[in-house]
């Protein structure tokens, strides 16, 4: 048995979505059924809007509905200092600290040679472009503590250091909060060698 | 700092749906983006269609695309017999079995005093309608095993078994290919009740 058309679709386009299998496709399917017509007007509309009027921003390639995006286009914001990220959702985290006042420059990835992704297909020539201009002074590099992060933060690294401008990356350690005893080992020998005079 | 507009509605939207948190809603969101703009329109389309195009079979109160739906409406299928079940996604999983040919109830919900829901808020006086035709011998209550779902079995089945119709209720036990040793104690317990000789 097949369920009826209309539902049968929707559950496929929910499939579509990362993270969401048949189960749950379904789930949220009959949830959507049940939701006030002018609900889901909102929500379709939402999608194809998110879809149609975002863009990426040409200069720091943050997700924007407007060009220059409006932190580039900020003029109480420090140019000198550029924060290098992988994705556009780390901007938002960045911005939720409320301390960083710099630019942004998002690289929409992270360089991976198992997957055939290479520094020319993240916005790692963008940054080089970029730092060209006189005024960026320091470059913060923030992309994951994973392997394909540090890889793209050493790279980078490489590339920037001889022309005179500050690299720096996010330091690694315990996160605040949490338990030394569940620290994994990686994590706690870079808190070690990190470690500060108090 | 918030996200763009386009893109704070469309979390929003998505953050609605059950079980989906603001974490979840924004990596989907990301990921419409991302995604060929005529996918998202045919999601979109694929919404706004479940809502409007589809409602309840007036005789089985399934959910379909054509009233009666196309089990009601099926000539082979076996008119005297009804599958009581809680969920429009409770047919599926029965029809998925391939062995029943009997027509079906969807009740939209189990009896909860707990939540004020009694048998008039879900479609309980719709079947003792529907039994009232002569053509009916048989009542397969297959509500959850839940005690809503129980609770909701032992009230129909008091209603209905003074009409002179054969109720029956799906039997408890362990599922196959379950371990004993994870079982639940009640369970394990019904599991004994309904032992059967070999």
């Amino acid at each position: 048995m097949q369920y009826p058309q209309p539902i049968a679709k929707l559950i496929e386009g929910f499939t579509r979505l990362p993270g969401i299998g048949p189960k749950t496709a379904s789930r949220l399917a009959f949830h959507v059924i049940d939701m006030k017509e002018d609900d889901v007007l909102e929500f379709a509309k939402a999608l194809v809007h998110a879809k149609r009027d975002l863009t990426y921003c040409s200069q720091c390639h943050n997700i924007t509905d407007t060009d220059p995006c409006y932190i580039c286009n900020d003029s109480h914001r420090d140019k000198s200092v550029v924060c290098v990220l992988q994705e556009s959702r780390d901007v938002i985290a960045v911005e939720k600290m409320r301390e960083y006042t710099g630019l942004y420059h998002v690289l929409h990835g992270a360089i991976s040679p198992m997957d055939g992704i290479g520094p020319e297909d993240i916005k790692v020539p963008e940054l080089i472009k970029r730092l060209q201009d006189d005024t960026i002074q320091e470059v913060i590099i923030a992309t994951n503590p994973t392997i394909e992060g540090e890889a793209t933060a050493m790279y980078m690294s490489r590339l920037i250091k001889p022309t005179g401008i500050k690299v720096t990356r996010l330091a690694h350690g315990l996160p605040v909060g949490g338990d030394l005893e569940y620290a994994d080992e990686v994590t706690l020998s870079k808190a070690i060698e990190g470690r500060r005079e108090l």
